[in-house]
């Protein structure tokens, strides 16, 4: 495959030295790029534009081209296992993403098949080998997936949720059931993530995006010893370099710790920490990824500078942190501050890479 | 104002000995109970209901009719005082809480007014007076308010949001600005709690739904400085007695240390910290409420009696724990579940009291 001409992300997702500190951005292919719009517009829908290789691809590349970005991620959703499995995924209108088939009984539970990354998901593994081949190693390819919680929610809700009652109702009421779901999710999630590793992505991410709306018991039980689960069954190295894995439980903030015995090598953090504080709390168990407040964005140029300088000297010098929004970038910011923001964590993070 | 038959809420507030925990629910006068839809059905629309003194009296008392609750609290809106300031809130069909004329130049804040609670929101102090003499002592009301923080969401965004973009924008870019306008929401709850207090209000809750949006060193500047210029405001002895205070952020988990020094006599927690380690952070400051998931109340009865066993075992023996939801009631839950739960509260906390 030729050889990474800039592995910092790599390496700092290893805890190893860097001459800068890395950046990308969560939706870093998105709405906030006229270019990204353009190709949506042409694709027709977003689930066009997922399940095209060629087009996923392009807007994978986008903003590497516009931006000295140290990763690229795979352009995809967070639901295509569950889609993959029968549900039938769509988007409304302006809407969120929505299932026609909920899953809702035993019975749908026990019908869900482990889909074949390379059959049913094989528009996903051609576009991560396709992106591998454009990206020609100027940096490292990110793979990922929501977390078996995660895509429960949306495959029990039948679409996002703000309270998640059913998909906790069901939790409460039928915690075997729960685990039975679960379970089938972790499998099919392992088999999709190692799919991208042996397809070409050099990291994997898993977004629990909806960690947080559990208690402390039940995020261990029902969210984190799953992704613990995953972790294990992955391929950890692959062409010769180790594969590293990122967690990131948005609003995980107090789970920190137990995340670090998730055998993950990195820890993704919401803004709402101080990144300083989530260090010592983690020690030199793993590497962190994060925080600035997505808003902050909104901000001028010199502000934007000051919330990149704030973040690089809370997490203080040394190896281990991979510099990230909090959360996705919002679609309405303007293109020219992410500039100003990308070149900020290069320029900024070289004093504390002595 | 006669005597207080059932004064178990307030001692508790005040980490006074209690015979058993005392425990009420926030939004117990709500869509899940019957008579509370048929009172909404006659009043026509929300804001009906809360601009009637007879209408809001009539289901703060609902719920104590059904459970032995330790507390009524004032059926009100959040978002009452911004109202008052001209802005004009609706409730569109099916949607939350909407502005005519929200807030976003400084002409705009310059312009907010601070309302006089006796005038601009009588209806409230009428309400409030007429509930007092309606429960006669049975137990006391507690009134409330939004956080500054909290409203400035709803006043900037002219709604409910997810990423808060705008006032988060605002912050970032305009940090002077947003201080001037939470400058002149802490003035005009300050009033308006201190309103609620002399017409009768026993203990009142200051709701930051929103700051947990934040970042640690923003949640500092933005929300809980002015919380603590609020609760230094108020007057806390009123008919020979204390008068508690409780701040609730909800997902505020981290900041708990910094909260516990605000002045507050209590602190509401939700559900995702576990109750046993908040109660060792804080030490003896503060008292603690909360914090079953409201997810719970889907389950089984014995599995709603483990779950309130589990929060009362985790909290510990001692005095300072008001039992409650560690947010908002749903509207979907079976009234013969919220009936299992405040029982087991009161049948399970004994032994937790010796």
């Amino acid at each position: 495959m030729g050889t990474l001409k800039n592995d910092r992300f790599l390496r700092a997702l290893l805890r190893q030295p860097v001459d800068v500190t890395p950046v990308w951005m969560m939706r870093q292919a998105g709405r906030y790029l006229p270019e990204y719009r353009a190709t949506r517009e042409r694709a027709g829908d977003f689930m066009t534009l997922c399940r095209t290789p060629e087009l996923a691809c392009e807007v994978t590349l986008q903003p590497l081209e516009r931006y000295p970005l140290d990763a690229a991620i795979l352009f995809s959703d967070i639901l295509t296992v569950p889609d993959a499995m029968g549900l039938g995924l769509y988007f409304g209108q302006g809407e969120g993403p929505r299932f026609e088939r909920p899953v809702r009984s035993a019975a749908d539970i026990d019908a869900l098949p482990v889909p074949d990354p390379e059959d049913e998901l094989r528009y996903v593994m051609d576009a991560v080998r396709l992106i591998r081949r454009e990206l020609g190693g100027r940096v490292p390819l990110i793979g990922f997936s929501g977390s078996p919680w995660t895509l429960a929610t949306y495959m029990v809700e039948g679409g996002s949720s703000k309270e998640f009652s059913r998909v906790k109702g069901m939790m409460y009421a039928q915690p075997a059931l729960m685990h039975r779901l679960l379970g089938t999710l972790a499998d099919a999630v392992t088999a999709y993530l190692d799919a991208q590793i042996r397809a070409g992505a050099q990291a994997v991410m898993l977004f629990d995006t909806w960690g947080g709306a559990l208690t402390t018991r039940d995020y261990l039980e029902f969210s984190l010893a799953y992704m613990t689960r995953i972790v294990a069954g992955l391929t950890r190295e692959h062409e010769g370099r180790r594969v590293p894995v990122v967690l990131f439980t948005k609003g995980g903030a107090q789970w920190l710790e137990a995340m670090a015995g998730s055998g993950a090598d990195a820890l993704g953090v919401d803004w709402t920490l101080d990144i300083g504080e989530a260090r010592r709390r983690v020690g030199a168990r793993v590497a962190l990824q994060g925080n600035m407040d997505p808003c902050a964005l909104y901000a001028p140029p010199d502000r934007i500078r000051a919330e990149v300088e704030a973040v690089l000297a809370s997490y203080g010098a040394g190896a281990g942190h991979v510099f990230n929004l909090g959360h996705g970038i919002h679609p309405h910011v303007d293109p020219a501050s992410v500039r100003v923001f990308i070149e900020a964590v290069h320029e900024l993070s070289a004093r504390f890479h002595p």
